[in-house]
């Protein structure tokens, strides 16, 4: 039985603790930490014996082997720190910080403390794009020639969200870089970026874009082409199109559901999801599972503090 | 170079004249007929050298091996008799004739005539019909066990065209019958029929139907689950689905266009097609090209005058 | 907050379980009863501060309001009754018997104890079935003509299993029988019926039916057409097809991902899923969502024990 | 009745003449030119006129009001300034000529003429194109942000053919070019290329690539991404993608049928088709249509020989 301790009960972290309990036998959440209430409860209900809002009565907690960490992005660094330190296993959310030089140093204890640190890029675990890497790995592509991106949110976040994100390429093109990395399977050799502000004078004024094309070459020739908008009308959008000398694979978006409508004017579906967590809600299931299984085996983390380091500084060459 | 004449050109007759000029070019229109001035100046300007008013001209012109009839229902009888007893090959837009007994008597004379009769059931040369087909032969489907067909008219033809229709069996499911005894592969040993008057009372005060439904057992066990429609306002809608032991084939319909336009309300495609002549243009040239080849090698008809006959008897079991 | 017991924990029991613990804050699972071991530590681990092997003590705990009934079928009448008699509102798995008299008489004692009962046909609330039932509602299909439904499994049951299960319209068919009721919004005036031996002679010498074949005519004129199969080799398979005077809704099923592969042969999609219970998951959760709301606002159930019975009487229109 | 007359009748040139004939009653093919006799009998055998080797025998002839040139790329600079010269409406294949500076001249001289030109762009009339741009018209798409265009060929020609192409640019990625500003509605201010070698080294010998990659910035700050290769091996593959403020239209590939077939592995469909000819085999009809109906109508022509020259700028500003 694999004894964690979580800390951070926010969206993402009542998630994870919901999954750990009832996904996950051979686990036991031993202790959770939230500095305020809600989330506290929230860990009371679901029977932690542990619930504090102290980080380090979780991270120093005897009987813990592994420490989950979903608090604010701002926090991460310090908490992995703690938890190489302490010698436990770490799973964090993405990032571990915005400052390229503090992630740098952070991975770096990590490293000196020989503790596995497995970074959460949750979509890689979508099953969509499980099942593109397993084609690829299974050469039904062939060599790859392109990959094409797209990743449009349905509506821009708060203007006071997006002055402290990071910038567009930081905050939400880092996952199309990692997914490129992660799918074409080598590193980028050339930046092209452009950033553009369409869709609301008010994300130009506080400093960002909310529309960007970038296209990476790889060292093994092959070229990602990725576009990112702040605002779909018509809802999350998340597609892919991998080509390559033997054939090609698209993923396409689930809808809200899988009617469709005939009527005079022609056939009508469903909008796509609103969200993303009802689009990736899977994913956090499976990329706890290897989380747990790369533990259990003692085996390397599917996705490392390094391959954070190198989307980030993918997005810095486009931000910098 | 085959030569052959033309009886009839309105809808159809004008559909299979263009063609034989401009797709097959080891034939030769010899001479055409139509009552009226119409077809007959769309016949001189695609410079058919003999174009007439009188049919016999045509059935009995020395030069001319086969003779393509595509008058009105009710001449064809007459037409491939004469055809017959002059030794010519027939091509015969579909039916023979509306009594079963005419028919009988018709295909007799053919028979003693020893002449090759085909009767045009075009949907069997639907590309995508033919794929079904073809993919049933291959054993994909395995055994057959049930095969479901969908006909839906966009909107009734005329009360006055239905009071001489020989009803909704005998004018529209007459496809569906011969389509269901085509991929089948066998013949019908019970037929279950059910009638209804839902679209339009003046159809229903015509004596007809304007919604059918007909289960047609096979000697081979399989079943036919047929439903039948005069009003659809979504369009021209024609689908099957063959479900068998080791798999199941659907025929979807083609839409106006190939488009997808996603906004607030979610995804919209095109209507289906208008009109069943835009749904099966290629397959009136792909009826004509295994009529022409199967003259030219010498090979039995495709669709026979027999087969007409027991499509026709089927519908009689829902119809008399 | 309402308080609730539960009874069963096989595989409907967890994930029932599971649900009332994590989705739905304003109730508390107080107790729960299963017979042997493997269902009751499923409830420790969860925090049950009841576990245990007898009902009665489930069924009165003075303290429960609802209790929800998930064990085997041959003992839902019993349990219903007890709990009817106890005064508490009850959820309970389709169906409540496989004799019609014995449904009758458990109904009429429920009625007789007005507590509430709600049947669980999940598949009411998976979200497609919803949405159509939602366009209906609103008028956009107009007068309903046809329902064509078609629910094929990825392969038969265990003979014992049919042995046992009713037969296949009572088994299987029943679910078809209650969305037709449900999305047509009549009742069945007409059953015609036909039943074939076609997947594994295994299933005609324990005397029943693997592949059925069922027309229903109800009192408001629409007809149904339901098709089912035991064996689908492609996967889980449940269509449906509204088709009425202002339109159609055509649901598809969900595949395996979404994505399509294109090479030489042409493009490929997943596989259907394998299993109703991952295709219905959500529903589960829907179902116990609106039983929690009726009773919470003391509404009337949104499936009754008439709606079980009406299905089952159609059933054995077809079976008796 | 328009008279006009043909020049060249390769590939093209036969469809061109075949729906003059066919399609437009108030048309006369009155002569056709070709240099060898295969052309010259299929005129013949549709019945025109004139049938000659001889270009200035259809250009000078005394009746004809318009000529359509089909013959070889480097021959319609010359026919259009004699037709121009002599006063004709001029329908003439794309390109113009290889040289800007030969486009420049021949412009210059029609202009002069005053007599009006139309390039024949086939790709705007297509179905779907049409369709995307009559939706941009409606202002469903709001302001347009981006639009994804991609072109691939089923196969490389021949290296011969590719040595005097002009390059992938201006052989191919053109009519993405056209295509692009036509949709945008607006003109390009930046242009950003990337070609490779990856499909076959031969082309990369003969000075050439097969893969390309451009982004066009417009002055409406829209931005089109395209990508070209010479392989799919998946088949013709042409789709686009716009989106903007209001939202998407994506047009995807008609497939060889609509038919989809499930067995053990998924769910399978057709291939792409094989050839462009294929695909727009509807859209010569069309632009001839509007052609003919420009004349008519005394209206200027929908592509102009200046919309011929814009989009090779574009190529040049990629290839030179």
């Amino acid at each position: 039985m694999k004894k964690v301790g979580i800390i951070g009960l926010g969206r993402i972290g009542k998630i994870h603790l919901e999954n750990l309990i009832n996904k996950f036998q051979g686990v036991e959440v031993v202790a959770a930490m939230n500095p305020s209430e809600t989330g506290q409860s929230f860990a009371r209900r679901l029977g932690v014996p542990l619930v504090t809002s102290d980080a380090d009565a979780v991270i120093n907690h005897p009987e813990i082997e592994a420490i989950i960490i979903c608090s604010p992005t701002d926090t991460h660094a310090d908490y992995v720190i703690n938890a190489a330190r302490a010698g436990k296993a770490i799973f964090c959310e993405k990032p571990v910080d915005l400052s390229v030089d503090k992630v740098v140093q952070t991975l770096q204890i990590v490293k000196d403390s020989r503790v596995p640190l497995m970074l959460a890029f949750n979509q890689r675990f979508d099953e969509n794009f499980l099942q593109v890497k397993d084609q690829i790995r299974k050469e039904k592509i062939g060599t790859i020639y392109t990959l094409h991106l797209i990743s449009r949110d349905p509506a821009p976040p708060p203007v006071s969200y997006i002055k402290n994100s990071g910038g567009l390429f930081l905050d939400m093109t880092i996952h199309d870089f990692d997914m490129a990395r992660y799918l074409i399977g080598g590193e980028v050799v050339e930046v092209f970026a452009k950033g553009y502000n369409l869709v609301d004078p008010e994300i130009g004024k506080a400093g960002d874009i909310d529309t960007g094309l970038i296209i990476l070459t790889f060292d093994n020739k092959a070229t990602a082409i990725i576009e990112n908008s702040r605002k779909a009308v018509y809802g999350y959008d998340q597609r892919l199109e991998v080509f390559g000398s033997e054939g090609m694979i698209r993923t396409e978006n689930p809808l809200k559901n899988n009617n469709i409508y005939y009527n005079e004017e022609g056939a009508h579906q469903a909008r796509h999801l609103d969200f993303f967590m009802d689009r990736y809600q899977l994913s956090y299931q499976r990329e706890m599972e290897v989380f747990l299984q790369a533990l259990q085996n003692n085996k390397p983390m599917p996705v490392t503090g390094e391959d954070g380091l190198k989307a980030m500084l993918i997005a810095c060459g486009g931000c910098q």
